[in-house]
């Protein structure tokens, strides 16, 4: 047992917890400790609760010792992407637009992790109303990569990403639309997951996309996120769109070995222009999963670049929608590169909306036919590793959108699918730069990848590699 | 019993038939005596199947005689707007572009009123891809109201207005996207009932809007109705937006008084700028509902003039959504009327679209808050009795958009909030044209209003007048 429990994964240090071999405020003020070390210099929290934190922890702490335990999160610390309500808190959603904005309502994500008994340490950074996979924002400055803070975190769950690159929190909400969870886990080195479109429910998160939008934890391990999906997944009559079927134990799901599975790797797309050392360590991931007993087979799959296409289509439309009132109203109060990705969804006719979006159950059925006989889709993340704040600050300049595309192209694909994908750290660059890759799964087979992931990891240390502080 | 078997409700004639005290040929031929006469005067079939409806009555009589009655329509003729799917016959929709289509499959309506027993004697008539309010058709001429053949019918579902109205056929499916089973009933003076969306499965009938698409009977009486709705309601595999709720008996309402019933009459919109004799009939309806033991109560409705226009946001765009291709491939092969209407659609934007969708959701809410505590709203269908054929032949000229929105005035609004409506028989004006009136409930209450329409319907008999033959 480390000497820092800020340093431990979620499960262990609610397990340790729940034991009392650590008290909830020894880990929380572990976790503010190095916040206040950290915060300086990556800029991943929006708002720092110390006193409510350690007073929650406390109070955790005692309800321990009179032997009530509130769930598997007793104690444990965590912030979240700041877009999750939470009654009577602050919730920014990365703009000034909702600098001021309290909210009503808990989310039920969020609530459902309350409810397992986590602490509130605070708030985490995102990219403005979640528009924009850099993790640049205008109005609160750009998240740092806790690896190399000349880098950028990936977007939008910025915060989320450096945040628990950094163990300064647990485990971190993200959401993922267009890559927002898969891309920050990437560039900063940590496990995301995002989950199928309806697994968990979204009522009480800011919307960005709604046929899009997904809940999803980055943390340090497979297993963490399992955990958290775990608790946070199942219906909820707050939102009809979240699915009943019942949730199945994905813990139980880390256990098992790759003996007899088949994973796919795409024969085209997911492998074309990638940086050599994302293709390394693609290459190395494959190696591993064989050696853990996988079985790797070629797959074909239908042409991904429409996908991409058809997702900003569909997310440009909704997101206009959703801002039009205050795009009319407050223009001034966006960041530029938001505000016009924003305008030019109001240019987007309906029909070629409504074609995108019939689009989606043809397109799922072609995907699904060609992975035929496979349990998942090994694939990069992004073609690259974390580019420099300065050479990705592109603003709304005509570049900007060539630039975005480039980045979310093998994670957009993935949203119009609706398809859950995991997210796991698989290397470094010689520069000392994180790189990701993501499993594919089938809609709901969130336990699939956990035991792929989780058996990845147990062959590998990269998930367990901690940025230095420079 | 009447000498003339067509002359019967539907529910009356299956159970002679079952009773054996008329065969299905008896009631076949007397169908098609009356097709003969009637056919060239109204125009109601588009296509009369005479050899095989005759030899299907025969096959039903066989059956029957031996013991096997397939169900509650055993035996009884029928014929449907030419817009349900039979696997292996022509579907023209009304349309010049599916003149020669023949279908694989076939409907779900229509597949379960054929696993009741019921026989084909044709299809009917309609508007061009269901999409207009008066009955024209370019291509196969407007079909004619027998009660005065120089005046419309009323659409969509033109041919099965007519045809049930001149006892034809002993009821008619037809599609209720803006108005166009109702219009119909109420211009040709027959009972139809625009059933909540969901209630019945659209698998297999050409979609128009899918939003706002609903399938439902044209019949003689509220019980005839009644019958057809529970035999078609349900869930179904083909069609995920078909409700999976159970289906009550809805011949058991048919029983009941309106003793106890509170309802709703609107203080504005659906009895401004009517007709003399439309405001007569509505009066006279109410007072026999008074009359027949319902409580009569004013209520306040939210503006209903925007629930219209959102309607007609959403029907454009998805209809232009569907028949893109055909715009582009074929245009020369729309009808004028038709063909401005579709291209209309392609220049609404998405974001319009979408705030018409999320308005749908909250414009019900405020609808049901107000209507609190009644169990029915009586209103007319249309401001006006039928309108001649000639002076309605609007085309696509400059004022054909306002003069559609006139008619459509009242149904609109009852389809974009989802309801259902039942379309009643109410009176006639003094030049002989009959007057309908639609009583308007909450979702899925369909019971409720067959309990009113028919307790109205046992003390008039609007529905038992039948046109004479010029």
């Amino acid at each position: 047992m480390s000497s820092e429990p800020a340093l431990m994964s979620l499960v262990s240090v609610a397990k340790a917890i729940a034991e009392r071999k650590f008290s909830s405020r020894e880990v929380t003020q572990s976790c503010l400790d190095r916040i206040a070390h950290w915060q300086p210099r990556v800029n991943a929290f929006m708002a720092i609760e110390t006193e409510e934190a350690l007073a929650a922890a406390d109070a955790a702490d005692a309800a321990l010792a009179k032997g009530k335990n509130l769930g598997p999160l007793h104690g444990v610390p965590m912030a979240h992407k700041d877009m999750y309500y939470e009654a009577g808190k602050v919730v920014t959603c990365g703009s000034k637009i909702r600098r001021d904005f309290v909210a009503t309502t808990t989310s039920t994500a969020l609530q459902r992790l309350k409810d397992a008994g986590s602490v509130r340490l605070g708030s985490l950074q995102m990219v403005e109303f979640a528009y924009g996979p850099t993790g640049h924002n205008v109005h609160y400055g750009a998240v740092r990569n806790p690896w190399n803070v000349d880098h950028i975190t990936g977007g939008s769950s910025s915060g989320s990403g450096s945040a628990v690159a950094a163990r300064l929190t647990f485990a971190a909400l993200g959401s993922d639309t267009g890559g927002s969870i898969r891309m920050p886990a990437h560039f900063c080195g940590v496990t995301g997951f995002k989950t199928t479109v309806g697994l968990i429910s979204r009522a009480g998160a800011m919307p960005l996309s709604q046929s899009l939008d997904t809940v999803g934890p980055l943390a340090q391990t497979v297993e963490d996120c399992a955990l958290l999906v775990g608790l946070m997944a199942g219906a909820d009559p707050e939102d009809p769109t979240a699915s009943t079927r019942p949730v199945p134990d994905y813990m139980a799901a880390t256990k098992a070995s790759l003996k007899g599975l088949k994973i796919g790797v795409p024969t085209a797309f997911y492998v074309d222009d990638l940086d050599p050392e994302v293709a390394r360590v693609l290459d190395e991931t494959i190696a591993t999963l064989k050696k853990e007993g996988a079985e790797i087979v070629k797959v074909e799959l239908p042409d991904q670049r429409q996908l991409t296409a058809a997702c900003q289509i569909v997310l440009a439309t909704e997101a206009a929608a959703f801002h039009k009132r205050w795009m009319i109203e407050r223009p001034q109060d966006y960041g530029g590169q938001v505000l016009m990705r924003l305008q030019n969804g109001l240019a987007i006719p309906a029909v070629t909306y409504l074609e995108a979006m019939r689009w989606r159950g043809p397109a799922l059925a072609a995907y699904l036919a060609a992975v035929e006989g496979t349990d998942a889709v090994i694939a990069p993340v992004a073609p690259m590793p974390a580019a420099t704040i300065t050479e990705s600050d592109v603003g709304n300049s005509l570049e900007a959108e060539a630039v975005i595309q480039r980045i979310t192209r093998f994670t957009r694909p993935i949203n119009y699918l609706g398809l859950p994908s995991l997210s796991m750290p698989a290397g470094f660059t010689k520069k000392g730069l994180p790189v990701g890759m993501q499993l594919i799964g089938r809609p709901f087979d969130e336990a699939g990848l956990v035991r792929i992931g989780a058996a990845f990891q147990r062959s590998t240390d990269y998930h367990q590699q901690i940025p230095k502080l420079a």
